[in-house]
């Protein structure tokens, strides 16, 4: 280890002498000593692994050194960058934990001088996925290999085990593979919570939609407390044993296991601390990317869209309270089984995520056709399966789903999932219509149903639609009994011309 | 008028010929004859103005000159840029009704050698508002004033009188100002429909919302005629009846007239071709452009949003359609109150044209902060309230809400707004309840009632939220006993790290 803060004519010398012997002598360097870089230098080095690490402030990696990692011989600070490459087995991988967005291409470009042909550069932090596409490609003329990869389950999940979602150079995946699934979540059966998603930016973006289920789910799990709170008048305790008995069924899952926890967390008066806690939501970009990108390629992404929307709602809190005071609604007291309404809701709750990944898979499949990468969706499943936010029973069926049939077009159209929200569904049509009458807020439990009796619709009312569209703007309409691609123009009014708009064309 | 094609050789002469006379006598020059340039024409034509007109192909020209324009002398076609400019009284005033994007760029490209200081183009298309930030500033540098503006009321409006927003350089403004208020809508009061916006791209966000709040109501009003025609079975007569009266009350819209012409429109076997449509609704883009913008700027715009997602959900007719063979719902037979129901309803499609509007204004109020411009809301509504798509009575009142109290923060803080959504919540919520047992997805009808109780609520559940963020990423959390921007981190598990995660930090 080295001496607190050596000087830089000290670094420089250890440096030259490391390279004499050929000290290279670290499986992977790591960048950014935040909880989660620290972590998973931690979990890379429990799995018996070497790291280098470096970080832009030194002081935060002597902290690291001195503190979480002490006694780890083999776990190499360094505290300038050549000397951290020069650390590195060939060919060399540099995994980055950086804030995302320009810190990430500085320390690429402080890299490169550093680095040659075949090495390998991992992109670790929430990425946009244009981003990685970029600079997948940019790498690949300088003869570097990147990966851009999606890393969850927060601090615990660095620690003991994240999800991995690397995508990128593929030439790149044999000499990271190794030390990514070891240091993954596993599943009971053993499966590494890791494996390669597909080309450039597929890795970040399989991320991008990992978080925003992440949204949905949390939402939803909200909305449900809400009910159960303030419909039902229940109490910590009553909550947090409904919670648990749910963590128990179908609903099995970190994030219903967490707020069991949540609701039974006291604070030193005795308290329950959740109720202390400002209800203004925050967010970090990944919800809102999804919900874009899901504008973008016409995929009704509706739970996560409100999901994004409600997290908006929430932090205009100062506007709400005002609103409150003028604006009434209908009495919230709850008049009927609670015990009914409580299993409904389980069940409910069941539904509306079924509706949410079959949402979010559709998405993914429509990037995956935009961009040209091959996704293996039952692989998505199962790196989702553990380690991750959304981790749950209710995945492993998602993987069963896809791996025997791989062109599943929607999770809807496979049996398991059909018989599910068919039995389910009129116990939300329940809990929305006591919602309803209650005057209590819940856009995503609404959505998911919107969307399931749009999905089983023969027909929608877009015929109208269209018509109006043709009346006002002459952009036609295709018909019925005539195929797909002939479109017509009918002049509504008797007057006008009969000039359909095309569009503006000059 | 010219001769059909008059060669090269001739065309320069005749140009000459007027600048050598100083023929430049034309007020204005419009480029691109499709049916909404056509029709601009036509009506600054008819309001006195000399109009010069362009077009790539000439074709369409020569089609204009000697169909919908012949017997208009002042109407000049032009076969060439050079000379089509050379028509135009100083300062040129150029306007372009194009396909949105690069081809606006390269008009303005090829207009710019033929151009001098102080001239003005304008660009009357669907442009993307960072587009039109972006040109306003750009040709701002050479000496030129650019316009962005929307122009809506599609083909008719066009022609007798669209509703205009324009934005962009405030100095070209009074060059254009009696042209525009000319050929505009005026409401019943003679007020024209067309007023400067602001600065940059501000005309054309206007218009982008529009057109998003257009989505919404067309959305809003198809879920009406699905519930009254697969709900209540009513038919076509009973339908158009329904859409007559709504449209002599508070409904009252051009949307709402056009929808009861279109349920009495019969086609040559006297059926209602309204069913012959098929239903797949197409989108241009800019629905999609608002509800990303709303998410960029973090404003609850849910009603648009939905809006968007049921069209692209509709244009997935095949998925839809297998899966109605799998996917079964309740029995959606009616057994209540059809009058009741068909009353609930319209008071239902008033609340949420309400909050549609409330999040729409929302959203123009966040992008106003955002870029610096000073948006006149009351004039925004004016501008809104004649000629174009969305034009209605109900303008009327959120023009007189804004005119009152510039400042107000919503319109459910108007009193006029509040008491109506008040009034009409319960139809809003029977109407739901029923939808819900009946299996006929209302997503917008659903989402507005969602955003009111939510935006109502002094306390949203985004607590809980924030408790599992912070739980498993350490994001921390502010509290209800504590002052705003104060941050606070819990060690929920009693093991794991103190340290809160900021964000990756390198």
């Amino acid at each position: 280890m080295y001496p607190r803060f050596p000087d830089a004519g000290e670094r420089k010398q250890m440096m030259m002498k490391k390279q004499e012997n050929d000290m290279s002598k670290a499986d992977i360097g790591l960048i950014g000593l935040a909880v989660m870089g620290q972590n998973l230098v931690l979990n890379m080095n429990d799995n018996g692994y070497a790291v280098a690490v470096y970080n832009r402030t030194s002081g935060k990696t002597e902290d690291f050194i001195n503190g979480p990692a002490q006694d780890r011989p083999e776990i190499f600070p360094a505290y300038e960058l050549e000397e951290f490459v020069s650390m590195l087995k060939r060919p060399r991988r540099v995994m980055l934990m950086v804030k995302a967005g320009e810190v990430v291409d500085k320390f690429i470009q402080a890299l490169l001088p550093h680095l040659e042909n075949g090495d390998i550069i991992i992109d670790g932090g929430n990425s946009h996925f244009p981003d990685s596409n970029r600079r997948t490609r940019e790498l690949e003329e300088k003869g570097i290999l990147f990966i851009g990869t999606g890393v969850s389950g927060g601090e615990e999940g660095a620690r003991r085990g994240p999800s991995i979602m690397p995508g990128g150079n593929e030439h790149a995946w044999r000499w990271v593979k190794p030390i990514f699934q070891d240091i993954s979540a596993k599943t009971s059966d053993g499966e590494a919570c890791c494996e390669w998603v597909g080309d450039a930016g597929s890795g970040h973006y399989v991320k991008m939609v990992h978080n925003g289920i992440e949204y949905g789910d949390m939402q939803l799990i909200t909305e449900a407390y809400q009910l159960m709170k303030e419909g039902l008048g229940m109490n910590h305790d009553q909550l947090h044993e409904t919670f648990a008995r749910w963590n128990q069924g179908p609903l099995d899952s970190y994030l219903i296991e967490i707020t069991r926890d949540i609701m039974a967390f006291r604070d030193e008066n005795g308290e329950p601390l959740v109720e202390k806690i400002l209800d203004t939501a925050g967010q970090k970009g990944t919800g809102k990317w999804t919900g874009i990108s899901a504008l973008e390629l016409g995929v009704p992404v509706t739970l996560i869209g409100e999901a994004v929307f409600s997290r908006t709602l929430s932090a205009l809190k100062d506007e709400r309270v005002r609103a409150s005071e003028k604006l009434s609604g209908p009495d919230s007291r709850f008049n009927g089984d609670a015990k009914q309404f409580v299993d409904d809701l389980e069940q409910a709750l069941l539904f509306a995520k079924i509706i949410s990944y079959t949402q979010g898979f559709m998405l993914m499949r429509e990037a995956a056709e935009e961009n040209g990468w091959k996704l293996n969706y039952g692989s998505i499943a199962l790196m989702w399966r553990g380690g991750c936010i959304i981790r749950s029973a209710f995945l492993g069926k998602i993987k069963d789903a896809y791996d025997a049939n791989p062109g599943l077009p929607s999770l809807l159209m496979d049996d398991y999932f059909r018989d599910v929200v068919t039995r389910t569904q009129g116990a939300l049509r329940r809990v929305l219509a006591q919602a309803i009458q209650l005057g209590i807020p819940v856009p995503t439990l609404s959505t998911a149903l919107a969307f399931f009796d749009g999905y089983r619709s023969v027909r929608l009312p877009a015929n109208l639609l269209q018509a109006q569209r043709d009346y006002f703007g002459a952009h036609t309409y295709e018909r019925v009994d005539r195929a797909r691609g002939e479109f017509f123009h009918t002049n509504w009014t008797g007057s006008g011309g009969n000039v359909s708009s095309g569009t503006y064309d000059a």
